[in-house]
């Protein structure tokens, strides 16, 4: 195993506990942001690790058709590359070929489709998928999976799942020889008994961690927490469960209440540019005229650059005038934000209070 | 006179010297990044103090419109609103005003426009544009000047730049009881003579600075030197000497040369955002694909954050993507490169070697 991690507390089925993998260390229950091209967008790496974030997400279908994995292989590695010393995950492209819908085509050795780049014919396998991530030199390489779309059959499901464990065999194989961790991805749609048969063949292979997926596709929340429910607590308590693509602050909460170790989620980056923004008190839509003269801190409990320094007003200010500033100071905070939420939540873990913690931030978040 | 300026060391007609206002210094020569609407495009103020910009300007015309004087006010000026700690000078708008051309209607009494923003009717007065001012809480202000056409017949120039007098006196009464600084604006279109008839009737009101006003606005480069270089030697010593929106990083040294102390534009800010980035061996088009695999740093004589980290490879990667990262490193060395030249420029001029410092600095441009 390329990846060790220990759990130091748990407190009933949340868990706190730190990651080490190529040297790099990361204390879970972790949030990741999500630098897609490489660069969590409006920050810089000196930004992200002052807000504590030793973790993060690159997407692999985006590097490989900008700038290429060859070029970040040339410049370094996604570490040199993005001058971010933290640990770095890598997807392995799954998900978003899924997201083109009819534009790809899956086939028992992979999957084919053209990049929307440049229109270029791409074919990915489990075996260039694994590749590609070496390449990017990420501490951490997903396999390549398919996610099942919402809604599946049972058989469709069953199919897609027992396709995902294929490739995940063939990904083990080819990650031999890797100094980089490698986790695999439970699929199995809507259906408890698939997920869990899924994750079965996964366990024999055997991989440094976990993810569930095929989630946030679409589906009620609440069918979305029947799964992770029925299925966290079969994942072997030693290894790093991975729920990806979730979520809000409250989802985090839920996650790590289940005994998730590991999320991500465009969430934060992406609301912070449109001007919505996560406090102690609930969401601040930084638009609003209401703030236009409130000489108010954005979010009194948080020690961030932004909360230190900015009124509303300003704030408010320039997102009306679509400053690149209001997207640096509110994607600033918005990071901030979940990163303080996971550091207080491994604390109220260690100090076996996590359902009191998650009862007390949920009110504060629906008070206002 | 509420700005102290010292004079430290001459060499020929450039000087270099420290001006102090309401408890903010700054050595000049100096460069003034633009902050528009009350943010220097991109950067953070803490940013702006790590590339050692002491002084910036904010655009009245702008500001008033968006959040408005008595917004800015409210939220305690804009030293407080921006949570800048240097100096802060703000036009009088004059130049705004008249770049909206026909849509101005200029009187004896101020000028009349329609805010372009929200189509509100605007009455700016050599009063209003100091009261604006003063709600700012800008440390300099400019007085409200009629920047004459280009080009403009001799006997038009002259009626534009007695207006401007008039104008100048109106505001130095305004004016009375502030602890700000106040600038006046010369004017005469490309007429020497009438330059000076123009300086020397503001020199009879009495101002803290002295700025050369109407220039940039098409003429050719020829005559914009011919103007300066007939002007400043008359322009008192003991005063600061401010060329408005000039320039290029060749202009700043040549206007240092003529004996001006300060500068502002936009280009360093407006050409990072479009990857046009200023280097010791003159300009890199980031954008160009020559850089995509490139290991080099963006300058190898630059300390600012982006040289030290960053390669060409990447920053021409965040350009292709258009991502907000790249108008934040680009925009910061350029603001960087920039308050090194007039720093590199003080010292040069200090120990008495500015014309060979000059002539290195072009030489090394266009060398590449």
């Amino acid at each position: 195993m390329n990846l060790e991690f220990a759990i130091r507390s748990t407190d009933g089925a949340a868990r706190a506990g730190v990651a080490s993998v190529r040297g790099k260390r990361f204390a879970t229950p972790a949030f990741m942001p999500v630098g897609t091209y490489g660069t969590v967008k409006a920050l810089t790496p000196r930004q992200l690790g002052e807000v504590g974030a030793e973790v993060l997400v690159a997407n692999t279908f985006h590097l490989m058709q900008r700038p290429s994995a060859e070029t970040v292989c040339e410049l370094g590695g996604l570490h040199d590359f993005m001058q971010f010393d933290g640990a770095i995950l890598t997807d392995s492209g799954g998900f978003q070929v899924w997201s083109l819908g009819e534009l790809r085509k899956v086939s028992e050795d992979g999957v084919k489709f053209r990049a929307p780049v440049d229109g270029s014919r791409v074919h990915l396998t489990p075996e260039s998928a694994e590749s590609v991530q070496e390449n990017l030199a990420s501490d951490i390489h997903m396999v390549l999976d398919e996610c099942t779309e919402y809604p599946a059959e049972r058989e469709r499901a069953r199919e897609s799942l027992e396709l995902t464990s294929r490739w995940a065999m063939r990904a083990k194989a080819a990650h031999e020889g890797s100094e980089a961790a490698q986790f695999a991805i439970v699929q199995g749609g809507m259906y408890e008994d698939l997920r869990l048969a899924s994750l079965a063949s996964l366990l024999d292979i055997g991989f440094d961690g976990y993810a569930v997926g095929g989630l946030s596709v679409g589906e009620p929340k609440a069918d979305m927490w029947r799964v992770v429910s029925g299925l966290a607590p079969h994942m072997p308590i030693d290894r790093i469960r991975y729920l990806m693509g979730v979520g809000t602050p409250d989802d985090i909460l839920q996650g790590i209440a289940l005994g998730i170790d590991l999320f991500d989620c465009v969430l934060p980056t992406r609301n912070a540019r449109n001007g919505y923004l996560f406090t102690h008190s609930g969401v601040v839509k930084m638009g609003n005229a209401a703030h236009r003269r409130s000489s108010e801190f954005l979010d009194a409990n948080c020690d961030c650059y932004t909360c230190q320094h900015f009124s509303r007003g300003y704030l408010h200010h320039l997102y009306a005038c679509n400053e690149i500033l209001a997207s640096v100071l509110g994607t600033l905070h918005n990071v901030a934000y979940y990163q303080a939420l996971v550091k207080d939540a491994r604390a109220a873990i260690a100090e076996a209070r996590f359902q009191a913690f998650a009862r007390e931030r949920r009110a504060a978040w629906s008070a206002a």
